[in-house]
């Protein structure tokens, strides 16, 4: 069994918390290890089995990830868990590889305004380090961690404004030549809607053949649930998701962040589509955050109305 | 042309505004007749065409509905508009004759035991009164009111849990064969997924034949706005929704009510459905609420964030 398929395991859902690493990108205040470890630990115990914690980057710029290796040892250390980590560069790839991460990802703009507002690089440039990374994990051999590229703005862009899908559909291209295991289509600002969303999946599909795809949504315009169900009708089953929607921008007041996780999980499990979380216990673990970020805004339905009381849900409290 | 096709054209979604109804059914203080004529303007001057703006009830239990027939004429004397008003019994439904709206609307539950918890009628009592009103309707000729049958609960009740699809489909029929002109189906408690809504709405379409389907969503869970797009999908044009998300529960702090009605639009319009409305005035709008009610939480995504940076919205900005 392929490293790629026992952490995405073909026809399954896999719900990708991304909290800790994508809800903590912009939070003025951040949970201090033990709160980190609290909470990865209540997830784990609520079913989640796939975590992306955090970014190897200078501590001194991103103090909240300065303690990124013990956070995926602990991860590690979890029955069945698996642990990405953002790699931005070769440094941070050098730095995954040693601490023996499941999962690199590597992160590219559709835009080039977008590209170089944000990395100060090309995209051409930013798909010649992506096929960098790529080789280092070839390096490793057979116990190598998967390298997943996400394209971030997939759906527009806050700087530029439209994306033409054929541009995000070349980098899908690219970023299959260049190595990736996993393609991540991302609408980064919540620009997009489920019939964009849809018709993007169906042609990414096509280009991917047997790689598979993700789908990493923001609720910023309260579309993300939608999105989401576009995608899972598009065969994708790989999806991030942070708990209570972290992830905003201290900016923006309310602008909510990544789509709710349990929210989430609530829509996968009604079309059907088992994820092997227990959203009650999930829920639970907003009580972590909630004293760890007291400052955090946490959204979400399912932690306001609880599960609905059908044979369905009534069973999972038994 | 008839009074139906004015209503609701084939072909092109019609929002329906039902925050001076349903928001309204369980606040704990309510807007002056002055404020929801500002409201209304307001929201007519953005695009909507269509109000459910009250219920004909004593307005010694409900006098958020006191003045149902100010705010119809009022409703009625804007270009273009077509009010409608909640008629629950045949006392009502006169009175709504005599006020001469567009749309009567006449509730059943899909579940006996919400039937006669909220109304202490069977549901079969519940369809001969439907019956009754749509006899009233008929005796009024050309220019009567349509008559729109909703069924409460048709995804699942917090009362008896699971509904089965089809006892749904046999109230459609009934309503059908009571005289409905547009059969809407209620999630009243959240409880769908895009799934179910989806199915059942093909369902009831082969059922109902050229009698359109509204469909009316609560965002208890969050799925809202994936349910609007899954009804969308199957070609539902007729969706409520409400301002802000008005129409929580008082007993449920943080519940919230209907589907949000910008982000609604949002929806509409990203999947290329023309709704007539500018989002950007419709927001605007809150101001209104927020100064009325200040003591109702408003939610939604557009609110927050504004429309995205690319051509097409910029261009309703000009």
């Amino acid at each position: 069994m392929s490293r790629l398929s026992m952490i995405y395991p073909d026809f399954q859902v896999t719900l990708r918390e991304v909290g800790l690493r994508d809800g903590l990108q912009l939070v003025r205040s951040f949970p201090d290890t033990a709160s980190k470890l609290q909470w990865l630990k209540q997830e784990h115990a609520a079913g989640v089995r796939m975590f992306e914690v955090g970014s190897f980057l200078p501590a001194s710029r991103f103090p909240q990830f300065s303690d990124v290796r013990d956070i995926v040892s602990a991860t590690k250390s979890l029955p069945g868990a698996h642990v990405a980590a953002l790699t931005l560069n070769e440094r941070g790839a050098e730095d995954a590889l040693q601490a023996n991460v499941d999962e690199m990802v590597f992160v590219l703009s559709a835009t080039e305004g977008h590209s170089q507002a944000n990395t100060r690089r090309s995209r051409l440039e930013a798909l010649q380090l992506a096929g960098r990374i790529a080789a280092m994990r070839d390096e490793r051999g057979p116990d190598a961690p998967i390298l997943t590229i996400g394209i971030a703005m997939a759906f527009g862009c806050s700087i530029e404004g439209d994306v033409q899908a054929t541009e995000v559909l070349k980098l899908v291209e690219a970023s299959l030549e260049a190595g990736a295991d996993v393609i991540s289509l991302a609408d980064t600002v919540g620009y997009a809607g489920p019939k964009a969303v849809g018709a993007l999946m169906a042609d990414a599909r096509k280009l991917a053949g047997a790689t598979p795809l993700a789908a990493h949504f923001h609720d910023t315009r309260g579309m993300a649930i939608a999105n989401a169900a576009a995608a899972l009708d598009e065969g994708v089953r790989i999806l991030d998701g942070s708990l209570g929607g972290l992830g905003g921008c201290p900016f923006a007041p309310g602008a909510s962040g990544n789509v709710v996780f349990e929210d989430l999980v609530f829509l996968c499990e009604s079309m059907g589509l088992a994820t092997g979380i227990d959203i009650d216990r999930l829920v639970d673990v907003r009580k972590i955050l909630a004293r760890a970020m007291p400052d955090e805004e946490l959204f979400g339905g399912l932690a306001r109305s609880g599960l609905p009381k059908t044979q369905r849900w009534l069973a999972t409290q038994a």
